[in-house]
């Protein structure tokens, strides 16, 4: 085809591709296609346009395009949207994890074992891990992810950590409220004034949101008010663990404070669901730690029928969560959690753009960022229904094809 | 190196290749590396001569070989052996697995909808359906791969399949005993009579094994004998697939008939338990069956506890559990079957091997095929530790690098 009959919407120096011959579409735009939650699409097309999507419909109604790509059946998703992980780490914990699996005894240092290896670790070390975790999402859909601080604890540990994950991604957390510093477990009072102190603000400039692990033996409800409080005075927004162990405090804090997500949701009153349920707080599910400790799984069920909104996200990390799949995560959703596919693969995509507060990705609708994944699957159903099978066919981000 | 110095085991006209810098070497041979039952190597090398593994030791050892592949400290396992699949088929149940995981009614047809699109296609689109099968699974680092027939149902229909299924792989399974032919619903003793006879004729040339499902609602404990003791009598090999909705006579019929594994084990006896312990019959467990269908999970930790030969498989079929992963079956095992990472890699290679009677496979020893996955992953627990993570490096089948 020639520029002549490009698109008007697109600009006349920008070449437009068409993607054709998708069997199933999730849009995530309900005025498309069959009108549902995913907007699913039928027969469809998708028409990008530099970065954007900028045409999506019945594949037979596709305009006249620079280039196009057969897509030849297969079923395409937004790209993965997983708002919740911490991969800037050194070592790992494959004894630790081993151990609790084989049920022999071990004395786990936990997130300090990570700490004291992330704080050994050279800046390049930190970078090329998370690179390469970056990567192997990629390679599996995920064309937005979130990372967080956590495993430095000091001022300049956490400040590095910041630095070098915003080398990588736009959406950065400060963590420094993971668990109290081994230096002042006696004194978790002094390292709160320090996580609100001095070490927000050598952080602040490089994150985006701040983050607590509300929860016994880390952060009571006080602390973590004063951690997040302290956060959004400097201009971050908060997001919060919450209630991962044991119920507490944590769902109703981040509602108070308008907290974009609260992750973990797996002890949950009927209050909390409430509280969720009437407030712009996304409920952010997280079945891999849930796999990978053998706990209980949380309820999105209950979630949804309350009306809260659900994103799904793979908390990779190397303690509790060693997985980097989103497709993992849905087939988990699925089978023990509550959800229909539907809802799994909204939640994995949309949902994690609500819990990063973005309207830009996880969705495929015009004027979205252009980031799709082309299934090895007729159906996006098969994402739950072939458990464990690497389907990802192909990835765009921001219109450039990666795989 | 020149082919002067090649080991003398090797023969003259076959190079020699040497994998070296294997992290962790899983070789299935408890008389190499630590001892364990998987005969760990740390630090190791494998040297391939022709299809075969001609050396395996501590890298530093390895003789001199013509070509070297440096690993890069990744851990390598041997090949999968998936010794229970249901490749032969056509289309596909999205719409059941999805009404059944969505809670919504659906008026599925089971086996018999895979039975009418099967015997619908043609020769060459059930072939391409197996290869296609096969080469997922290979992608994945599967080997070696058994897989059956059983959604034709008349003479030319199952030998059809077992013919298509021996064009791709020497593990062939004969289950016209999958159920009661649906022409035949009201004289289930007259399909009996032709799986036994006309059938059986038809198919013993392409297969190596003869199965039946014996459970309520396909064939009971007579039937089964009748149907297994005649392929016996035709050079055919007893399986079962047995104990997986309820408990029944299978496992006992299994191990009366020598059979060279009862597959499901789900609902065991401690009757059953025991004869399995005292028998040479496998207990192939496949947890990707419990996980589509919301299952019990069988208990692995029992039988092993027993003394039994563990085996883990896909099961892979489009109704029950449409997965071709074996690293997500091992997962599964650890999680919640009992298993410890080193038994579930173990059943899923050396168990495999002993489901189909192959010392051939499954263990990487001098004399073994060579079939050898390397894994991103610096340990092979990291198969269990980072569930749904695609982790095939590279993968070598009978020598030969195919990816
Ligand atoms: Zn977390
Ligand atoms: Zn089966």
């Amino acid at each position: 085809m020639t520029p002549a009959n490009r698109p008007a919407s697109t600009p006349a120096n920008t070449p437009t591709t068409a993607i054709t011959n998708i069997a199933a579409l999730v849009t995530n735009d309900p005025s498309l296609g069959d009108g549902s939650p995913i907007g699913l699409i039928q027969d469809a097309a998708v028409v990008i346009g530099g970065d954007r999507v900028v045409w999506v419909g019945e594949s037979s109604k596709a305009p006249a395009t620079d280039n196009a790509v057969d897509a030849g059946g297969r079923a395409a998703v937004p790209g993965f949207v997983d708002s919740h992980s911490h991969l800037v780490f050194a070592g790992d914990r494959t004894q630790e994890f081993n151990a609790r699996m084989s049920g022999r005894p071990y004395s786990a240092g936990g997130i300090r074992t990570t700490v004291a290896a992330t704080r050994a670790a050279t800046d390049d070390e930190l970078s090329a891990n998370v690179a390469k975790y970056l990567a192997e999402g990629l390679r599996q859909g995920t064309t937005t992810q979130e990372t967080k601080s956590g495993y430095g604890l000091t001022v300049a540990d956490e400040a590095r950590a910041l630095r070098v994950a915003a080398r990588h991604t736009d959406e950065v957390t400060y963590l420094g409220a993971h668990i109290v510093a081994p230096e002042l477990a006696d004194d978790p009072a002094a390292y709160v004034a320090l996580v609100t102190g001095d070490m927000l603000d050598a952080c602040a400039p490089y994150a985006r949101w701040v983050d607590v692990f509300c929860e016994k033996g880390a952060f009571d409800g006080d602390q973590a008010r004063a951690i997040l409080t302290a956060g959004t005075a400097k201009g971050l927004v908060p997001r919060v663990h919450a209630n991962q162990l044991s119920y507490g405090p944590g769902v109703q804090l981040a509602v108070e404070l308008d907290a974009a997500s609260a992750d973990h949701c797996t002890h949950l009153t009927d209050a909390d669901i409430d509280a969720l349920a009437h407030s712009r707080t996304v409920a952010t599910l997280l079945p891999g730690a849930e796999f990978s400790t053998r706990a209980r799984w949380p309820d999105a069920r209950r979630l949804l029928d309350a009306g809260a909104t659900v994103a799904l996200s793979t908390d990779c990390n190397p303690g509790s969560s060693f997985t980097s799949s989103m497709a993992f995560c849905i087939a988990l959703a699925v089978r023990d959690m509550g959800m229909t596919p539907d809802e799994a693969i909204w939640s994995a995509t949309a949902g994690g753009a609500a819990a990063l507060r973005r309207t830009d990705v996880g969705r495929l609708a015009p004027g979205a960022r252009a980031d799709l994944v082309l299934l090895d699957a007729p159906s996006h159903v098969h994402l739950a229904y072939r458990p464990g099978v690497p389907l990802t066919h192909a990835v765009w981000r921001a219109g450039e094809r990666v795989r």
